[in-house]
Order: structure tokens, then sequence, then C-alpha cells
């Protein structure tokens, strides 16, 4: 039977459906994702792993009546698919009119903007207490990966939930994949589960009171089905562990997990990317010179939590370094406090890690690593307005979240040849804990040799009057706008701080008699660099302008226009003398 | 036989020890241990409960060169005195000597400055990982209780440590207490086990792949030390079970063990509190406020995340609320992601933090609550120069963590009037997240209305010239200041801003052509209130200075050195002009 996907307006659409044509439109959804994945591009493998967990799901419970939160909301393709969105995975007009995440904006069905593992167990908790709070009966429906549940948020709700004594339903998509290989013991675990299908012995959701229902065959809509429907209306908590293969039905992404978790457009047979890129990165940069330290010295360790791909760890590489790369999943506060004792303990640690995740350890950065004063290095990725333009994803943060830090360094180098002498400092001086914050935008040679004193700020052009200091991927913009001011006959001093954390008074004492000084930073001016020298100067005859990103959560937006939003243009920025 | 404690000046002096003279040893330290607590203060419960396990940690392992990580490190007064430094627990004038955490400045039996939960199992994988590149054999040891297992830190580590294949022990401290009572279905499980013998179905730790050792007697010696040797020098993960008792030998601290958790001095018979206080609170305040807010308001609910005594709610309080308080255990990730989803569901989340622990918490701060724009409510205690000293529990970074997130509105009161009308209007307003900073100090009674605008600055004097701006608990220091100025002649404009998070421009405006503009604020200046204030106002003719904390993990401080320290004493203030 040819099943009209134009006609399903929302789950009431499929509930009167036999299994044979539950099972046709599985297909075809399946058909037209595949199809949207490869123009597209976006979360393949974890969304083509559930097509039938979807659809069971909105057969079995009565959303938006009945609650399911999904966690990270990165496999939510189908589940918008389902609840009058299918205009945007059929008219390749319209792929850009849904987010990739879960959006209340978009429709009720989504009950959170989500995009950080870990956080749905304790998101439904806070459901689940509301609905028995007011005595109703709708379900509350967890729906959680075997990557994300081994992070901390997670296993702190997944502990908490049988207390309440109520219906809640935990339903754990093994898919034996985190976005790369799983880490953990948990894992091995859920092998063991698999295994005896579902009969190990010390069942770790039984010892925690669940009711466990395990399914071998997670992407078969009968099986899901009649387990979903065991769970439906419990007055308890219950997981339903479901088997399911990641990237299933697209051959490329089944026998390469991990480059599909995620993927730009690419050919639907060869899985070849359709639009290359040879363009020189920072991460690329960053692998290579990592390798190369770690050969020459065995104590040097590299750390991630769950991302190596944030820094082009390819499993050759991860294999290349062998012991001294450690993965601990998709867990930033372990890794963080990792680095602390692999510190503490002699070792170099190097954790790479996307600024958006790295929110997730501020308490470690402080209490583990900060207060210890121990010589750790925090190199993070993405954290720039050429980040991930992803509401939950953002990347402008991290200025404002580490460098107030004490004993933090924070350094944010300007150019490739900044980057790596930064990482060979912070690798080889034992006296300070260091974030370096990777630039944004392309790579950028300077061709200067790097003065390594990082908490000296950089003269680069030694003027009069106006001051241009541009810190870390807007130095470039700094010295456009001095080349502007220069055309209209100014002298503007240009000075690359380099270190955001502790101010070279030094250097901002010779410009107190300065007329303006314009900072600029790539984050949010709101506890950022451009205050702190604003702060500085405040009783002196210089006037501060402080220019950086509005403080706020923008979404899938274009950098250009933030730039101009926030007249960060180098045409705006001459203007303002 | 006598016991000279003064001749232990290391672990060395008890390895020739007997069981028969290690016991009377333990008599012994318990003995001195109960003196310097009833006349001192400390964290009794924990540190009586572990004596047994200490003396038998220490005869056992062979400290410094095994690593021993305590978790959370407030129940290491024994291990303190049997690694040097006896004389801080025997001599009156010397109690003062140590602090009351592992403290690597003070010994290298140390190894971390530790005061959160739930991190020693993570930094213990650090060291061990160290160890084996070095190809070490070494025992690295976490000690961690019941109640610290349950964060998602330590969930995360637990995970985590199997996987490393070597040796790796954990010593599970379980006196079935949290600092209150214990929650989740973790101790459900251990429960079961203590019943069982250690022998129940479904042993989550076996679950992971440790080798799991119960000790039903964990404060009797024998049992410990056998225990211990049977787990040492393992060549992979060992979970080592022991059932003590919180506050053993003190009849008081067993029978309450939620009070002698941490308590100030006491009579050692009765338990009476030797300086007992009558002065007003403003934790006392918020609890009986929430209790009226919750008895007229079904949908109100308070939340802690394991501490609810920051905020006064006693077992008796904690009753009265019922169903309206939620203690998910010491899991403030988890607390703040649930007050997310009872916002959502309808509630009106109210979570009581210490400003200390929220730090924990930024990324559910921001991904769960802020970008989600939902109307829960987080009210930090002890965040002020006048919290706690102690180095890992400091309180005044928070402005500077929380105020920089888009979307929450921080709120500064600064007196009990404020308090409460700020609580007030954070309940009942649905449009933005809040944060209410609980004043440090004693309680200040304004008798003044309160204009519930928090978008506005309140002008409590109106002058011209000099403006002092005073943030919270530090608006009395403005006040006091401009008194000294006002006798020498100048008439001072005085604010209170009371939101630190949105600037009212407005206002600000208004003081552009001052001639001196200061701003005082109860935190760490980076990040902060007046360095915003110090940009807005950085072009234009005001001077701006910015009073406030230096960013420095400060320890053990006397409050009133620090503010003059920072310039922060009125009359400091007054001669600024």
């Amino acid at each position: 039977m040819e099943i009209d996907l134009k006609s399903i307006h929302s789950p009431e659409d499929i509930k009167g459906l036999k299994l044979n044509q539950l099972t046709d439109l599985s297909a075809e959804l399946r058909a037209k994702l595949m199809k949207k994945l490869s123009a597209h591009g976006g979360h393949a493998g974890p969304n083509l792993g559930v097509v039938e967990a979807t659809v069971a799901l909105h057969y079995v419970f009565n959303a938006p009546k009945d609650h399911i939160v999904f966690d990270v909301s990165h496999q939510t393709y189908v589940h918008k698919m389902l609840t009058g969105r299918i205009d945007a995975f059929l008219d390749p007009e319209k792929y850009d009119d849904v987010t990739g995440y879960t959006c209340p904006r978009e429709s009720e069905y989504d009950l959170f903007e989500i995009g950080h593992t870990s956080t749905s167990i304790a998101l439904a908790i806070g459901l689940a207490k509301a609905r028995d709070l007011r005595e109703g009966k709708e379900n509350v429906v967890a729906f959680i990966g075997d990557a994300s549940l081994g992070g901390g948020e997670a296993l702190e709700g997944l502990d908490f939930a049988p207390e309440l004594g109520s219906n809640f339903i935990v339903i754990l998509n093994d898919n034996q994949m985190s976005i790369a290989e799983n880490h953990g013991a948990l894992y091995e675990h859920l092998a063991e589960l698999r295994k005896t299908n579902g009969t190990a012995a010390n069942n770790i959701f039984k010892a925690l009171g669940y009711q466990y229902i395990y399914v071998e065959e997670g992407n078969d809509l009968k099986a899901l089905i009649q387990a979903f429907e065991a769970a439906r209306d419990a007055d308890h908590a219950v997981l339903v562990h479901i088997n399911t293969m990641k990237g299933a039905g697209l051959p490329v992404a089944e026998a390469d997990k991990e480059s599909f978790h995620y993927t730009a457009p690419f050919d639907l047979k060869t899985g070849t990317p359709l639009n290359p890129s040879d363009a020189e990165d920072y991460s690329e940069m960053f692998a290579r010179h990592m390798l190369i330290r770690m050969r020459d010295n065995p104590k040097i360790v590299t750390l991630t939590a769950g991302t190596p791909g944030a820094f082009s760890f390819t499993p050759e590489r991860r294999k290349a370094a062998g012991k001294q790369f450690v993965d601990v999943g998709i867990c930033e506060q372990e890794a963080t406090a990792v680095a602390a004792g692999l510190a503490k303990g002699g070792c170099r640690p190097v954790f790479g890690v996307m600024a958006t995740f790295i929110q997730r350890a501020y308490d470690q950065l402080s209490q583990d690593i900060a207060i210890n004063n121990l010589p750790a290095v925090i190199v993070d990725f993405a954290g720039s307005v050429w980040g991930i333009p992803d509401m939950t994803h953002l990347g402008f943060f991290d200025i404002s979240l580490m460098s107030n830090i004490p004993n933090f360094v924070f350094l944010a180098p300007a150019s490739a040849e900044e980057y790596l002498s930064m990482l060979d400092w912070a690798i080889d001086q034992t006296e300070h804990p260091v974030v370096i914050r990777t630039p944004g935008g392309p790579v950028i040679h300077s061709g200067r040799a790097v003065n390594n004193d990082f908490f000296k700020y950089d003269i680069v052009e030694d003027g009069n009057e106006i001051a241009l200091i541009g810190a870390g991927s807007f130095f470039a913009i700094a010295e456009k706008a001095a080349e502007l001011m220069r055309a209209k006959g100014f002298k503007p001093t240009v000075i690359n701080p380099r270190n955001l954390s502790q101010l070279d008074c030094g250097c901002l004492d010779t410009l107190k008699d300065y007329k303006t000084v314009i900072t600029l930073e790539d984050g949010i001016l709101d506890g950022g660099f451009g205050q702190k020298v604003a702060a500085y100067l405040g009783n002196s005859p210089a006037k501060v302008i402080t220019l950086g990103l509005k403080k706020e959560f923008l979404d899938r937006y274009d950098a250009d226009e933030v730039l101009k939003a926030n007249g960060l243009t180098p045409e705006q920025i001459a203007e303002l003398i």
C-alpha cells in the first residue's frame, strides 16, 4: 500500500493503521528521511535507527497529552514528520523550516529546546512530579540513548525516578554507539543484557527498582508496540531497553557509524561527501600537533568526553595515540576531574572539548583544577560566533564562563602561529591551569614570531589617541578597522591581548590618556574581556567602547548578520571615531 | 594499654601495632576527636563514623605512596591525626592549625583541596591512569560516602573506572545518611545489600564489573583490615562496601544524625549548643515564608539537592511541606532540570541551594531553564563575603556565574523587605527564570516599601556629582559611605540596583555627566555587576570606580580584613572623592 505522508498531520492519523500499514509507513518515512539527509545533511545514524521506535511511540502513547522527552533531541526527525511538520522533510525548499532538535516554538509536541545530552530523565521527573501534584494520569516518557545514559545528569535522574512511585517510563535506545565507540562499564553491562536477551544477572535497572523490559528487535514495529503497550499506564518506573541499529536502512551509515552520526550532504550510494572541503582547519592542526607531542612525551594525555571528532581525532589517530588517549564517554565533569588527577599524578593532560559542552564542568574547572592550581590544559572548540549556530550549541559564552575562574589563564590565539605556541607553552609549563580557545573562522597565518610571555599583550601597531584591542578571532576585525581608520588619517594602536583572564596593566596604563579605546571580543560582552578593560580604565580620561556579542540565545543565525547587528564590521567600527 | 597519641607522626607509627593496640588507638582517637568537636565544632557525624575505617586504611595501605582520595574530605579528621597533625586535635590552642578538609598545603598525605561531593572517583581515575602510564604499582583508593555516590560526577567515575583494567579501589562508606536522609533508588539498593549481608540479587557494583566486598561491621577494625587487605594490590576494580555508624560513639550524634552532621560547639552529654544564637536569619525567614506560600498554593514546590538545612527546612518543616517538598539527593544538575520540568508542567519550583553548590549546575541553568525561558526560581544562600570562608565553599562567584546567562533575572535584595517581595514576585510571575541571592550578614529591615518593578533601580538618595551604586548586601556599605561623604559636604546619589543582570539604562543615563560613579558588589569584580556599569558608562564623561572582591580563592578568611584589603570600608570609599 502506498502511504501518503502528506496526509499525516498528527499522531492521530496513524493510530488507526494496521501493523502492515505501519510497516509501510516506516519504510516510506525512512526513504524520505534518507533523501533529505543526503541532500541536506544532519544526524543521519541516530534518526535512521529510531524510525520504527518513533512510529511505535506515537502509535502507543497519546502525545501531547502524554509527555515524551527526547534526550539530546537530535533523533527527532521522524517525530517531527509525524507531528505536523512533514513538509519540512518532503519539500527541499522547506528543509530548513524545522530545527534539528525539539523546539517548542515549532510544535506543542516538543516540550523543550534540548541539544545537550543526558537531561531527559531529570526533565521528565519534573513533568511527572507536576502531574502527580495535580493527580493527572498521563504517561511521562524519557527517550534516551545509551551514550547519553552514561552522563552524570542522566544517572542522577535514573537513580531518583523510581522514588516518585508513579508512572515513569524510560526508553533506553541502545544502538551500541556513542558518537564514537562507547566507553564505561555500563556498556559492557548493556552488551551482556543484549547477549542474554535481557536476562543477565545483576541487572542494574532492576537493582534500581525499575520494571525491566528488553526488546531484542528494536527495529521491529510489532515487538516495539508490544513493549511500549506493556509499559503504558504503569503506576511505577519502567525501563524499556530496545536494541536498535544506528543508521538502519542506509548501508553506508550502518557500516561507518561514527562518520554518519552527523553528516554533511553526501551521495546516498557511496556515502561520499557532496561538497568536500580541503580548507585548512584548526582542529586538524590541533590533532596533528598533539600526535607529535604525545609521541615525543609519554606523559602527555589527550582527553575527550565522547567527542573526539570535535578535534579531528579519527579512529586512526586514536589508535596512534594508544594509551595516551582517553575517552571517558559523554562525561565532561568526569573528564575535567580526570584531567586534575592526571596533572596531580605528573602527567600533562590536554582536554579537548566543544565550548558549548564545557559548560557542564564549571564546578570541576573551579574545584578540581583551579583551587588546586593544577596545570591541566583545556582546549575548547567552536567557541566563536563562527561556531555552531544552533541555540543549544552556541559557543560564545565560554569567555564569560571560564575567564573569571581564579588561577586559570584563558588564552585566545588570533592565528595558527599563536595557537600552536600557546599549546606548547600550556603543555610545557606547570604553574597554571590553562584554557586555549581555538579560533573560529578560517585559519589565519600571521607570519609573525610569537612572544611566549602570555601575560603581556602584543602591541602589533604602535599608534596614538585611538587603540583597538582585538581578542582572538576578532583581532582580524580590529586590523581591518585600523586600516580603514588609517585611510581616514588616524594612527590607531592595534593590540592583540591574547590573555583574557589577567589584564596586562602595564600596557593598559599606556592607554589611559588615549581618546578612545575600543575592545573587540568573539563572545558575549557580559562577563567578558572588554568589561574588564572598561572597568580598569573607568577612572581614567580614556573613553572605552566595548564591542562583542549581545547576551542572547540566537538560533540558526547568519554570522555576518550577527556581526553587523552588534556593530562589529570594520566599517562600523571605523565610524565610531 | 595507654596509647600516646603524641608519638604518632605518620602512618608508619601504627603499622607495627597489634589488633588490640589498634583498638585502643581508635578509642583514644575518638575520645580526643569528641573533645575537640564539642569545643570547636565541625563535621561530627562523618568523622566519628570512620575512626576505625581510617585507622584500618592507614594500617593496610602505604600512603603517601598509595594514593587515597577522600570524597568531600570533611571526614578526614582522623586521617589528619594519623598523618603528622595530631597536635591540632590535642591542643586547643592549635585546633585551628588545620583546615576541615584535605589540604595539600598542610601535608603530602593530602592530595587535593576538596569540599564538594562526588569528585573522588574521577580524581582517582586520573591518578590511576597516570600510574598506569608510568607502569607504577601503587594502590589508588577513592573513599566515598553513600550520599556522595549518588552525585552525577561520582556515578560517571564509578561507570568508567573498571575500564582502566588496573588497580582501582573504591571504599563505599555507607552510613545510611546523606546530610539529611538519603534519597534515590540507589539507597534502597544499598539497604537491600546490607539486609542480605551483601548477597542481594542484581548487585549494581557487580553489574559494572567491580569485585564486590561487603563489610557488615564497618566500625570493627578486624573486619575492615581483612577487607582492605583483600582489596589491596588488586589488578582490577574493587568496591569495598562498609556499613558504618554515623556519629559512632557519641550518643547524641548517633541519635540525631542530621543535627550532628556538622555542628557548632556543643555539650558532649546533652548535645545542647554551647553558644545558641537567636539572631534573626534570612534562611529561617525563607523557610517560614515558603511554608505559608506552599500552604496557599499547591503548585509551589520547594526543591533541594540534599541540603535542606541550608535554608532551615528542618525535618518538621519538610513534613509540613509534604508532597510539595522534593529532595533529589546531592544532585544539583538533576534538581535544576527537575525545576525546569516542574515549571514546564505548570508548577512553581523554588530551588534553594548554597551559592557554592549551584556551580555544578551552570549548564542546566543555561540549557534546561534559560534557553527554554522557564519561570523556575533559584534562591541561593551564603553567596556573600559573609558566607562560608572555606576555600572550597566560597560563595562570592555566583554573580559572575549566573548573571551572565541570557534570560535569567538575577536579583540581589538588600533587606528583608526586598527579599520577601522578590521571592513573591519571582514565584508569581511566569515570564522569566529568576535567581534571588539571599543577602549575607545580619538581617536588615529597611522599613521601606518595595517597588516591584525589578528592572528599575531604586534611587534611595537623589544627589549630584557622585553616585554610589551598592548591590545587595553591600548596599548598607554604600549608605554608610554616603553618610561620610555628606559629612564632607558632598551630596551623593545612592542607588540600590537590585537587578544585577539587566542594566537600568534609563537610570544609568542620568549619571553620564556625574563626576564619579562608584559601584559596590558582594562578589568578585570579574564578570560581575560593576564591570557592566563601567562598560555602559565607558564612553561618557563620568568616571567609574568598581569595588568588589578580587578574583581569588581565599581560605578561612576574616571578612572585615577582606573588605579592607579590597577598599570596601565606608571610610576607604569616602576617601575616594
